[in-house]
């Protein structure tokens, strides 16, 4: 078959991401899309409307995940472009709709160009990627995956307790079993970056190599809540104190262990958080991501050694280590297609890995998969101000539907 | 006069600091005593009819204070002991009400050795010392020497939104601003220590020459919240490790600036402390104390230096100074007096200073005024943990009636 060069429309998916924005758009020009809301109720309604007035057949999973399909000539395992419709609270317009949207650009384009495709054409809404509303985050790909268990999945509960399974019949959108994703030529899933590289490095598009494993940990510092004012400083037991020590030398071993590593302490909690007394606890988190395996496990190694480095001022620190993840390394033969197509399109482009998570991360142990990054302004997302531009999105939808024809014309 | 020599009886103090613990002792033999409470009336009950049994004269001032005197033969300024009958929440058995106690034992011995003094001698309970239910600490006191505007006091509020005002006349202890202390010969105020110096250089006695100044700031760091996974370390603008440097410039310049000085970084709050969001904002306390006025100018100088140190990763930094407190010097006669009394009775002792806030250290504005510690065991208090032993008590309390045997033999 002969590899067709065609381009989507900007304007319309312009137009169709605003569109989608409406359900649940917040003051600020963000979106407000929790899963299993009455706004995600009426965005699935909308797309599964929209898909059906192209000719589209749209099934429903047993999770709730919904694959509208184009009909292939041949009846072989589709091509699946897709990412998820809920936001966190006061997100943004792009996280995650985009690469829903733009699997119905590419279809728009090959349908109103009247490409027959050989192999379906599988648009996928992953149902509660966030988490926001019902942990863990990707909770629909993880059981399709095999990652969570459902029954346990179906009994997590919101914050005013309602269930995940609850909500998911309330909203009508409890399908089949059989109706899971189970084989696909491959998975594409179009994401915003949700960091700073391609903005700053000023590069159309990232193709995304893996999503990097990481550890995390949490280390607790104990000491003893003296007087500030009666105890002298060499008989202090200061938790804070040992804490900077242990910051000291985190910021030192990582920061010098591979430039490509990033390192996070981000909660904290120091106690009694009171002026006139000397801190008896302080419980920290550390996690830190990078692609390399033995890099990790050098990181794993070094948090464990943090207790018996002398930093502790006489306190005591013990380290529990609360989850990690290994790399998730995507198809190199799809990685390769968008890479390709990038650079037929001449869009300036690298390789990158993705430090968040994302559902193709869970659906690439069943299928060949691979992701896009387009820039994310100033590397916001998860808030009002997140921004990709009308021209970035485009761009990615058209590495996507190059990707499509090429893998259509093998 | 002839100077005489007696010593007070232990074995009566004990009991009477048993008696006075059995007003809201906890559960592990620690008090919880709030001013102004059930309990705070029923002990200045207990206090007040253990007194006019003694044959003292009782009056109560506009605060609430309690002044128990045993009439001199000359009509002279008392001779003042006392200290606080309140304690904070969860306290302990020594903390101001060995103060009292001590006066009642001094009173005691005197009263039945036949000792009739020339001078009055007054025991005092100063209202609301702790200011753990009606903020600030000290207010009595400090209304009496003008630090405190008194209708502003009778407004505070519990958590429970009860006036201080309320309150006190609810347990029926508003008395006459007549009453008020105004002048005395001296004032003396034994108190636990507070700290652990006295027990680690084993020593009875602590002559305490001054409650040392003090300056307390608000260090606020302003950042930037991106994703942990995604923002590599080069493109942060991390609160939490701009803290790091400060803490680390903090401890390094204060660390070397004088052995007596300490400083504490007490409440610290790190926004948005999730493990995933690099921390955009904390916020920390730090106060430093010492006795010298130029070493805590060169600290207040210091810390407003800190914004401009290049420390801040990219952050904000803002310093607001809280409040800051001048060192009370007592006076040096009386404070003579102590030690003599301390020399003599063959006590070992030292002079030291109060890194904590007294009553006392508001009266000595009025009048001649100094303190003295006895060792507190593992430098604890405020907590049930709190722990003097009784003979340490009594040696206190010897010190006290030596001292007030050598004030009346002038």
């Amino acid at each position: 078959m002969q590899r067709q060069k065609l381009l989507v429309n900007g304007e319309r998916l312009h137009q169709e991401l605003e569109r989608f924005a409406d359900f649940g758009r917040t003051e600020n020009n963000g979106v407000t899309r929790l899963a299993l809301s009455e706004q995600d109720r009426l965005v699935r309604n909308y797309f599964k409307s929209t898909c059906e007035e192209l000719g589209l057949t749209v099934k429903i999973d047993d999770m709730g995940c919904m694959y509208a399909t184009l009909a292939g000539t041949e009846q072989k395992p589709p091509i699946v472009i897709g990412s998820h419709l809920d936001t966190v609270k006061k997100g943004g317009r792009f996280d995650g709709v985009l690469g829903v949207v733009a699997g119905l650009e590419v279809v728009r384009t090959l349908v109103e160009n009247g490409v027959k495709p050989k192999i379906p054409i599988t648009i996928v809404n992953w149902t509660n990627e966030e988490g926001a509303r019902f942990e863990p985050s990707m909770m629909a790909s993880g059981v399709i995956a095999g990652k969570f268990d459902k029954a346990t999945m179906l009994q997590k509960k919101d914050a005013d307790g309602i269930t995940f399974g609850d909500a998911l019949e309330k909203i009508g959108y409890v399908g089949e079993e059989a109706n899971r994703l189970k084989e696909a030529t491959a998975l594409l899933e179009l994401h915003i970056e949700q960091g700073p590289i391609l903005e700053k490095e000023a590069l159309a598009i990232g193709v995304v190599e893996c999503v990097v494993g990481m550890a995390c940990f949490e280390i607790e510092v104990t000491g003893e809540s003296d007087h500030a004012g009666t105890t002298p400083m060499n008989m202090r037991k200061d938790a804070l104190f040992a804490t900077n020590n242990l910051i000291n030398e985190i910021r030192s071993r990582l920061g010098s262990l591979d430039e490509d590593l990033v390192f996070t302490i981000g909660r904290v909690n120091v106690y009694p958080s009171i002026h006139t007394v000397i801190p008896n606890k302080v419980v920290f988190s550390l996690e830190a991501r990078h692609k390399d395996t033995e890099i990790v496990s050098t990181f794993k190694d070094f948090v464990q050694s943090l207790p018996h480095l002398g930093l502790d001022e006489g306190c005591d620190v013990k380290v529990t280590k609360l989850w990690e993840r290994d790399t998730v390394w995507f198809n190199e033969e799809v990685v390769n297609h968008l890479e390709q197509s990038a650079q037929s399109l001449g869009y300036s482009n690298k390789r990158m890995v993705s430090g968040a998570g994302h559902d193709a991360q869970f659906i690439a142990s069943l299928i060949p998969t691979a992701m896009l990054f387009v820039p994310s302004k100033n590397g916001k997302s998860h808030c009002e101000e997140e921004l990709t531009t009308w021209e970035e999105c485009e761009k990615g939808v058209n590495v996507l539907l190059d990707t499509t024809l090429a893998l259509l014309s093998k």
